[in-house]
């Protein structure tokens, strides 16, 4: 049965940022949606943001789409432009290789919840804030210097 | 901004079932939201479900996953071992390559709606009801005789 059970998946606050990029992101609670139902083409994350976290650094990918829709509660999606609020029912997407940064910031005293899904080939990507970048191999400076810590998949 | 603006997309019942098997689908309503927003590797779509109405013929997809939410309402998900009620903030998915056909059926008095995404490559599928499968180059009845119609994607 495809119904994805959510309560028997465990949420994982894990990140492979290296320090001190990981802060932000310790109130992210990510499940394994489409891992769990056995998907190879489509990513899949149900994400619960607590009051101060992010959705991750600002950042973008080369090669994939992005999209995600919040399920209940609200935070503020953060580009190159500026705020906007994200609201239960809102959809956001964001074309692979469009290099305009983005992430959720819960600036609420509630918790957030959406699903967040992705495709397309792993190229890297970029951040907008931090001098940091990342490729399939793991996490540079941006003068091309590794990262001590490889990056983990969350 | 990657904020979809649902509003400004026009909902669609077109369908490139050949008769009779598009009667079913007439109260699906579709909006291109992963068009909308430039994406090119995850295709997205918001779909409305007429009291009636149906997602789909039974199917699957050989080389793509598909994964949905449901945003409001309800609807009766149906596969081979049977009925599952798929409600808001339920989340399903068929990974590429199952070959147990599933739908979606509004039984209720009312609407409803939810996000399909998909990921993954054009490698046809099949149909579990009726005498039709599906390919990148259209419809065939099981025996390899094409449809007259050629499908459309929706």
């Amino acid at each position: 049965m495809p119904k994805v059970e959510l309560d028997r998946l465990t949420p994982s606050n894990r990140t492979g940022y290296p320090p001190p990029f990981h802060q932000p992101v310790a109130g992210r609670w990510q499940r394994a949606v489409g891992q769990a139902a056995g998907l190879t083409a489509l990513g899949a994350r149900e994400v619960t943001l607590d009051p101060g976290a992010w959705s991750s650094q600002r950042h973008w990918h080369e090669g994939e789409d992005e999209l995600l829709v919040m399920l209940a509660g609200e935070a503020v999606l953060i580009e190159d432009e500026g705020e906007t609020p994200v609201r239960a029912g809102d959809i956001v997407a964001w074309a692979a290789g469009v290099r305009n940064g983005h992430h959720l910031v819960n600036r609420g005293d509630a918790p957030c919840r959406f699903l967040c899904v992705s495709a397309g080939s792993d190229a890297g990507g970029g951040y907008s804030d931090i001098d940091m970048m990342f490729t399939p191999a793991g996490d540079y400076v941006k003068d091309g210097t590794p990262y001590a810590k490889s990056r983990a998949a969350p």
